[in-house]
């Protein structure tokens, strides 16, 4: 029997599918699981995205430009970004296959086999795959729950930086932990990979997730970084169309461009109905986002409140995305969210969490941890956080 | 300014995409231009498939199961398979965004940095993409045009296996050759890949566009190679959906299966509404086939007799896909393709074929030939080699 590839042996199992078997047996056995443990929201995407598909005729179906349609490559820069104050050319966007693909192509153009990136921990962890796969190290600066998971000091980081470093990736607001970097963190990143001559990768698949007065401030904002500045989108978060699978990759650095141009002609075009729904929801309103906004802001302040009024719970207050990491009075995390999906279905409900530790790299770090997805209405946020109170106690007894 | 990958310097252009800023320059002044050298047929999709994404309506849109929805993928063995006499699990079947992804999985399943694969040449150029990409190396094994680019003898393929080679890829029938492998063939490689405990990875894309009496024998029929076959499979050229992004991984090895699962957990699912679509094309019926196929047939015996009536030009007659490779009377086949685009506009009209030789590895060989995919109505066809022929008349003078 051939033999496959030593990937089986570096490959991580994934963190949030690690406790779906536990999960569908409960629900085989006829309880009901409040799900927080995945980003799969409830909000309802703008109309005009299922208008634009339905609207989409078409009796055969042929490849788009690798790069994307046409149509959607200027909409994204009309109707999305030059309205939130930020300008680049046509030439400076490429279309992927949501999030996952854009994030693989940067590490391909940033990262030879060998190379190192600098990630803030606990971090989302299909980037542990994405690097894996192209053989790139990912190297960890440790952030602190107690701390709200700030960024750390130019100091802390530097210390991170080696002859390999090729890049700082951030994620904001980040998933796991929905920290939002404020300007000055972005400026002092800058000041960072200016220094040492490094891309700066920013995921703002959440950007529009952002729950405090200021205006966002994009990594694309930063005065003079236009060529070590790497930014990742994505439309799944945004509109809710996680499935469309539509992002794409910005920079104004023509070699990257140029580089992951080529990556994706050979695998020739990202998906053509997702591209149709993307445009469409592209015609969505601040009103949608500001309703958006103000439910999650909603889902948000009673989640946080109602984690840390359990006793031996602490949850720092996250200023974006929709989740927190929180930690919990047990020793092991991953221990308790099994037990409750296996053991604990008071009413015939129970609820499923993810646990942190996967998010970290440092080995130990976030063990009694857990990522919380606030992505259901109050009332239901509301029977799921008691029911997590109501096991902790029991759990521990 | 950063620098970016080595990758840059040892990707290869796009060898179908290189000429396109010449065809652009030609429509731009006004010329019309007969599309001969890609793979996008002008044939209807099954109308089920659009009738499948019309009445597909969402308000938001989630991820499906990573592996494909369940609905897709049940369609997939009983609709498609099950009825070619291709028996396999849920388990066996992974949906993946197109035959590209599910190549660049299985390269990264079978195969570690530095492994080798075989591959008969001329081979389709993005294998070289996905293999580089992954640091495996594909070792050629030339077959030949005045041979209608039959499989070589055993004795032949086994002189190129080394200690790192994992897996022997074809692509049945063949683009850019279409060269269709006979059971004798498939059985002789089922022979070569258990002598060396090795894959045999086949690209059956094509499957339905065969042109013989003999029914398709497919790499998954060889007796007692479950263990040592992956087969490679797409909704684009089957349905005419190369923009739905829908392909699947096959494989009765449950570790490949295992691995190759894992990796797409990190890219999250194929895309959605691409899987709407392919799910609706799945209804075809043996009349749609057997109606692209009598079809594809007059195009194919139109083209190779025109082109075998040119004066010093060859073309063997493939049996399969809707490609031929053809031997021009001209040193460098690249320069004339060019030259047709940018010189050669009679009437006001020109022909794009595109260059072999990027589809051969062995250096300088095929230099002297084209691909040509026979994807117009038959009176397209005809004008597109009249251009053909008149220009070789001119160019050669």
């Amino acid at each position: 029997m051939p033999k496959i590839s030593h990937t089986a042996e570096i490959m991580p199992e994934s963190a949030i599918r690690m406790l779906t078997p536990y999960a569908d047996q409960a629900k085989a056995d006829g309880i009901k699981v409040y799900h927080l443990n995945i980003g799969a929201p409830d909000i309802k995407s703008p109309a005009s995205a299922a208008e634009a598909v339905a609207g989409f005729k078409f009796d055969h179906l042929p490849y788009s430009n690798s790069a994307g349609t046409y149509a959607l490559r200027r909409a994204i820069i009309e109707k999305y970004y030059k309205p939130n104050g930020i300008d680049f050319e046509l030439e400076d966007l490429l279309v992927t296959v949501a999030g996952s693909e854009a994030l693989t192509m940067v590490f391909q153009a940033a990262c030879d086999p060998g190379d190192e990136v600098l990630i803030m921990e606990p971090f989302y962890c299909n980037y542990n795959t994405f690097s894996l796969m192209n053989r790139v190290k990912i190297v960890a600066v440790h952030t602190d729950i107690r701390d709200g998971f700030r960024l750390p000091s130019a100091e802390v980081i530097e210390k991170h930086i080696t002859s390999r470093t090729k890049a700082i990736l951030i994620c904001n607001p980040s998933n796991p932990t929905g920290t939002l970097y404020t300007k000055k963190d972005l400026l002092a990143l800058g000041e960072i990979c200016r220094r040492h001559d490094i891309f700066l990768i920013s995921d703002e698949a959440y950007r529009e997730f952002c729950y405090t007065s200021e205006p966002y401030f994009s990594a694309m904002q930063i005065p003079g970084m236009q060529q070590n500045v790497i930014l990742v989108d994505s439309a799944s978060k945004r509109y809710n169309l996680c499935g469309a699978r539509i992002g794409c990759i910005i920079s104004h650095n023509r070699d990257v461009i140029k580089l992951v141009t080529k990556i994706a002609q050979a695998r020739l075009c990202p998906p053509v109905l997702g591209q149709v729904a993307t445009y469409g929801a592209l015609s969505a309103d601040k009103e949608y986002f500001a309703a958006v906004r103000k439910e999650y802001i909603a889902r948000r302040d009673f989640t946080i409140k109602a984690l840390n009024a359990i006793p031996g719970v602490y949850s720092p207050t996250p200023e974006g995305a929709f989740y927190t990491v929180a930690e919990l009075p047990v020793k092991n995390a991953s221990d308790f969210c099994k037990w409750l999906l296996t053991d604990f279905h008071p009413g015939g409900e129970t609820v499923m969490v993810t646990p942190a530790e996967p998010f970290y790299k440092t080995k130990g770090a976030g063990r009694n941890q857990v990522r919380i997805a606030y992505v259901l209405e109050v009332p239901e946020l509301k029977k799921a956080l008691k029911i997590l109170a109501d096991g902790l106690k029991v759990y521990n007894s």
